[in-house]
């Protein structure tokens, strides 16, 4: 069953965050490979992998934390791809981001738009439409 | 243009959070006032009122943040209200709870449940159906 | 292979947190019995199953950051018993807290001594001599 | 020289902090008798007690630094007495608070607000004019 | 009346911050225009126009606020340039953040004093005195 | 008395971040002298100290907290040198870092897994052979 929950959590990373999160799994290989297994299988093939919420809903709760959590700001580029792959538009993750200073303060939320810029120039370099 | 603001956020809030809401601004009359004036005029008359994401996706972001941030519970509570008012189902508040263990650890997860367990108490002696 | 994780997960929660680790699980049936299981299945049958490190270092590391956290103090007096009940001695403990004023500042060592404090006055009730 | 810092610390705290700051020390004696001896001489002792910024600033920021932490309401509430006894009004003290909402999202000032608001009801039975 | 707050907030933010603040609203205006305005108008427009409390007052809450947050050192740089323009002293700024490591832990005021250094250095380059 | 506390804080520094704990000291000499005074004789010469809990322990404590934070990425590095100094085994580092994805979320594990690789591969440059 565990293999399922691998599997399963493996495609929907892809789904999800694309290149990017594939990067980060990679990145872990060497020092701390059971870290990348234990991200596919909790996160991906446990809880994204749930019905009850659809997939551009969670992203739009895991944009606004990581946003509010203030020390994030890697994830939360990782996770802007993947709001725009599942099918926000970027000025639904701009919307996200400025609503999050009411709630975390005005530098989290600056800091979170200057790192969404850099997500969104690196796809408009890549071509990507959104 | 002020009144503006205080008026649309006045509905606005009463519309999102309904009599918790309410309450709140209440109840900074006596030691703040000019406080409730300016949740009035900027989260619900200059934040909730923009176009570009629709209401339910902005509470989502909302559970989201407020159980992220850790400190938050009364305010989660109102958003729970919130919530349900302009959508969510009770089953996608707890799906977004959940999913906030993977990025605020669980800890901060379950805090929030057992603050949202009492919305729903509340909700079900107040004969809600959702 | 999941039910692996769940049984394992149950025994070490049952081993590290005692009754009030089981008690978090079964408030958790009415309104979130998944979290529940998620509970089990991961920290517990995934993280602290692990080998690598004894699970007394585990538990000064959990106090630790339940300490410096802030906003998790109903799961540090849970982990408090945990720490207790796999080997650390109550001096240890407060010695832990004690230096996370170093890094999480005065105020979170001082909210998380006075919880710690609950947490031995009840086990002073129960008859438990550490 | 350490009697100094101690004798120091305990006399500043006593000027800041008044009766609220005696208590804090008192509840510790039974678990953490030590832990009160460093806040009396490395706070107040060292770090109140030098020059450079007098004593109302240096409440102002002691108000400003709990209410952004968001998981410090007690200490709010003592250096809330520490502000208004060195010098600040408590209108001062509500507009630092306020100005938390900018910086720490409005859930830390509200919760710091409501805490405030004990402490002004507190003095107001006790009758000190601020 | 909106126009009045934006009118204000601009000649308070120009004021306080001076170029460094102008630059943050330059940045945003490619990818968030409007989270700009809402810089100029809550937080300047509407909270550091207020009396009540006096600038300098406010700039020390807000140097020990971004120092306690930890996450938002790009802010407090921003704001050093804010103290050091409305009153405060070199030497006062770093007594405010050296008071942090009580409430928000070394860590927090280490990374604070090496950021505020930053400053001070550019400030020497650009010949002020202060 | 105070040089006792400077002088044990001195050697205990040493002993524990080596190097890289010199270095923060260093680096304050310029801007903050007296807050590299503090760091010695506070954390150093009072906490680290202390007897109740060997350094071994306190380093797994201080390993947490700083992963947990979220923010202190920079002491996170000097204390992985510290616990390897101590007695840890980077295997333990890493464990630790891991179990924090628990209670700080995945993003601050996955942030100081980065950080620790860094440390890893400095001393694998130094030669160290742990």
């Amino acid at each position: 069953m565990q293999n399922n929950r691998y599997d399963r959590g493996w495609e929907k990373l892809k789904e999800i965050d694309g290149e990017a999160g594939e990067k980060i799994i990679e990145s872990l290989k060497e020092v701390a490979p059971e870290f990348g297994k234990f991200i596919i299988e909790f996160p991906f093939g446990d809880i994204y992998s749930r019905s009850g919420l659809d997939l551009k809903s969670r992203e739009i709760a895991t944009v606004a934390a990581l946003t509010a959590l203030g020390h994030a700001l890697p994830q939360l580029k990782v996770h802007v791809h993947g709001a725009l792959n599942v099918g926000c538009s970027r000025k639904e993750v701009i919307e996200i981001i400025i609503q999050m200073a009411v709630y975390a303060g005005f530098p989290a939320a600056l800091n979170a738009i200057f790192a969404t810029k850099e997500v969104f120039d690196e796809r408009d370099k890549n071509g990507l439409d959104k």
